[in-house]
């Protein structure tokens, strides 16, 4: 099996996992999985396990599987909190089904994970430990919005918390299935942690430079897509005027807290230091043999902050 | 250690868990712990665990913490959903918190529940499949509820997966934790589904007489309630505005849904129902040498169809 096999096999687990009796938590599920996403966290776990010589790759995928649903199902939730529309070039969970269902779609995924780590008995508590920091760090996120209080401190705090912690997981969860000591385990940690703040830090870059660019066009082709698209699936049974209300209501308050904080020069120094980031994880990975698969973590931690989406 | 004992560091364990950095996650989940609740779950986890000779309370009581924090979190997502403003005789945290911190609040503690789990390996799987069954049965209510379809039947299929699930889940944990065998495993996991059905129908009956005969009196005293609380806890830094805006939002439509299949005799139909589940669960126990811990399950099963509130 290639790591693209593998990678194939990580979606078929997520299909079947999720393939409840309960038409709802299946269509959500299903939903938002379809719309893909860059399943980078999964490809992360999978690379840094065939890195340290790993093999079965079977073995190795549903813990892969488990990590992108616990990402997946923090989406979920969080386009409620942030009455988000549009997801991955679809409509939102949220803005199709409503906010009751949104929430027990998050509920069941987040759930899903244990069921897939239940054979993995040491790793839970590496999964459940990075999914509290995730949950923490968006906590601190909406706590930051609530009092005004968000510096660029708090924000690699909150960063840190909610993108980092999942990212280290990955990694040094894919080292320990392939049995790889604790000095290696620790360095594909630090690799999987560093290259989680960077992929964050772009991530707000890419929202912010969009939104300052093409604001209105941008905008404007996210809730035109958005109505349309929830009018083509309401023809199917959805709840297509969830999206009407929820592009009343307001806007993301983090888009004009992020403007703040990277206003000026900032943008350029926000991307240099996900660049420094890249580099830094990059170095991590000196304890690994020379691998096809080293090389593509090289180019993973590089594609993190080369992307442009 | 005695049971009552082995439920004070049940106690002890929850708080000690929710122990975040994050201070709202931190508050929010100490004033949902603190209301208190019947705590009937981990009561049934230690009683079946005691019953089969358990006598390692201090093993068995993370597992009881557990399976209290997986109702205690859908009880914080409940209230989201429910827009309910008043829970165990005080606001809830979706008064007091508002929204957004309600639904983190709830996935710290679905999360949390994973993490004293970890240490339990095999037992992992029993308690994500009873949680994702509890999913399934709010989110067929939350269906039935928007679809107008409500029969008997489907009324019984949302309590066995929302309720029962987790009651069987308690009991047949706890005989597993004492090494019981397979068949008494199952005898337990009976005893339990029957109590939990019957406790959920008692918990509606109770829902609806209090609304039919008190109705405004009570509702009156719930809001009165959650606005007295609110603006006490509001000079605390709490965000009492929320209760406000939560009471003018929709009622709950379980309660005239409810109201329309319990109508006529169907209350004491009801009671009847409950109270013959009751007997079949204490049947179920028959399987267990007498002891004081089977007479504690006996009368379990006998207070949640006797009681009052």
């Amino acid at each position: 099996m290639t790591i693209q096999q593998a990678m194939q096999s990580v979606e078929n687990i997520m299909f079947e996992v999720v393939n409840s009796d309960v038409k709802t938590l299946r269509d959500a599920s299903r939903h938002i999985l379809d719309a893909g996403g860059k399943r980078v966290r999964p490809r992360l776990l999978m690379l840094s396990y065939s890195a340290f010589g790993g093999t079965d790759y079977g073995y190795a995928a549903p813990a892969a599987a488990a990590i992108e649903l616990v990402h997946t199902a923090s989406v979920v939730h969080d386009d409620i909190n942030d009455h988000g529309i549009v997801r991955r070039g679809r409509p939102s969970v949220n803005a199709l089904w409503g906010r009751t269902f949104a929430l027990l779609t998050g509920d069941f995924l987040f759930t899903k994970v244990y069921e897939l780590m239940a054979p993995y008995k040491d790793l839970n508590i590496d999964l459940a430990e990075a999914t509290v920091a995730l949950v923490e760090g968006e906590t601190l996120q909406a706590a930051a919005v609530k009092d005004n209080n968000f510096t660029r401190e708090v924000y690699m705090q909150i960063i840190a918390l909610k993108t980092a912690a999942l990212f280290k997981a990955s990694a040094s969860i894919g080292a320990k299935l392939a049995h790889a000591d604790e000095k290696s385990i620790e360095a594909l940690g630090q690799y999987g942690y560093s290259v989680g703040l960077a992929f964050q830090i772009i991530d707000d870059v890419l929202d912010l430079t969009a939104d300052s660019t093409q604001l209105g066009k941008t905008s404007g082709i996210d809730l035109a897509q958005g109505r349309g698209y929830a009018a083509a699936y309401s023809s199917n049974g959805h709840n297509g005027s969830a999206v009407a209300e929820a592009v009343v209501e307001e806007a993301d308050p983090m888009v004009s807290i992020k403007a703040k904080i990277l206003k000026g020069d900032a943008i350029n120094e926000a991307r240099v230091q996900a660049k420094v980031l890249a580099q830094t994880a990059i170095g991590c990975l000196d304890i690994l043999p020379e691998s096809q698969s080293k090389r593509e973590l090289v180019e993973l931690a590089n594609m993190v902050v080369d992307r442009d989406h």
